[in-house]
């Protein structure tokens, strides 16, 4: 469902539109789109984009409950995130407690390893080239940030790791890793922007190690809904 | 040549055979023979050998005379580099002033971009992974290393570079980037090991940028030894 705004998006990524709201708010609509390899498999899931947004509110939540501030304002029935707007860093940041995805591929390490302590890895944000690795040196010298930025997102992202962690423990999930975004605001304030959901989070079952995230979809492992159903409904209990 | 011991190497590497000497020495005896691409390209050239273990004996004492501790203790002819023994550490760290070789690759950029302030990468020495790109996060918590040390290794891979820089550009050279390997010595202490040639260093003439280094092996760009000799020639006048 499209936001009533009369304005056209003025961005579309491969999960959300965009929309400019009043009083310099965006409206994120989640998309049910899924895709994965870079844009190359694609899928329409119906309740994705529903059950994203309001996982991505909820998290935001809970995390301002700790203290971490996000660009999250409120969410709107039924798939949009509305939130100030931020002048995005062009970074992924990804926090990894156990081993998996491209991490086990690169390194040729087992999957389900545990990482300790967690590690952070840092992705260049640009499709056309793929997302590429970079190290926080090349970010400084060779794409213009600040290494005092990068060391508060750093630390930022670390302690939404930790929040998260104790967060799904208590309802039976392993975070395994996730993918945060970081934007300024307008006091030029770090700010976490996107979002987090099982698009941006591999999310496994404490016990069993079943996968309930984005790589049921990648991999074929079953129904991708079922999974994200499943976090939804363990995590709504304690949100 | 082979040196004058009766063992047999211990070790055979692309570019070196080690032999055990008197007191705990190291034999490093060079060959002749240049791979690339992971051993995928191959070839032998007379002299190579002996002008990069001269080359390295050289450069090894030059930052001995900076302050810079190494495994090196003498040159022995024809191409034997003699050096105490470390236990090395399982990364290489490359430290990088212009933009050239895979950085240029992996991030879409233009060869011959400075990179200010110099950047480190490490990668983690295992042939079989093809010594893969990592984090000094990886290193710390999937591969055992000391936060302190590699933050040593950063240190001293800064400071050879800022030497090694200044030496080259009183000869006309741009030393573009280049590899170091580093052990610990029977004291504990942080060493530097290897090699330091036109094999491991990327190096330009200043005003042409006519490449003088291994890439001209890599890429056909004229006579390897060629380029290698231009170096030492230039060198040995300062050295």
């Amino acid at each position: 469902m499209t936001p009533a705004t009369n304005a056209p998006a003025f961005y579309e990524g491969k999960a959300k539109r965009l929309f400019r709201g009043s009083k310099g708010e965006i409206l994120h609509e989640f998309k049910n789109s899924a895709t994965a390899f870079n844009g190359q498999k694609k899928a329409e899931f119906d309740g994705k984009g529903e059950l994203n947004s309001k996982m991505s509110a909820a998290l935001f939540n809970y995390l301002r409950s700790k203290g971490i501030e996000s660009h999250f304002v409120r969410w709107d029935s039924p798939n949009i995130l509305v939130t100030r707007e931020l002048r995005m860093i062009p970074a992924e940041i990804v926090v990894r407690n156990i081993v998996a995805g491209s991490l086990a591929k690169r390194l040729g390490l087992v999957e389900g390893a545990a990482i300790e302590p967690p590690i952070v890895e840092w992705f260049l944000k640009d499709d056309a080239k793929g997302d590429p690795q970079v190290s926080e040196d090349v970010l400084i010298s060779l794409f213009d940030q600040k290494a005092d930025l990068l060391k508060e997102m750093r630390t930022t992202a670390l302690l939404v790791n930790r929040h998260l962690r104790e967060l799904f423990t208590t309802v039976n999930l392993k975070l395994v890793d996730f993918k945060l975004e970081f934007g300024l605001d307008d006091q030029n304030k770090l700010t976490l922007g996107d979002e987090i959901s099982p698009d941006t989070c591999r999310i496994w079952d404490s016990q069993s190690n079943e996968k309930y995230d984005k790589d049921r979809f990648r991999f074929d492992l079953g129904d991708l809904m079922t999974g994200y159903r499943e976090i939804w409904a363990r995590l709504v209990k304690v949100l």
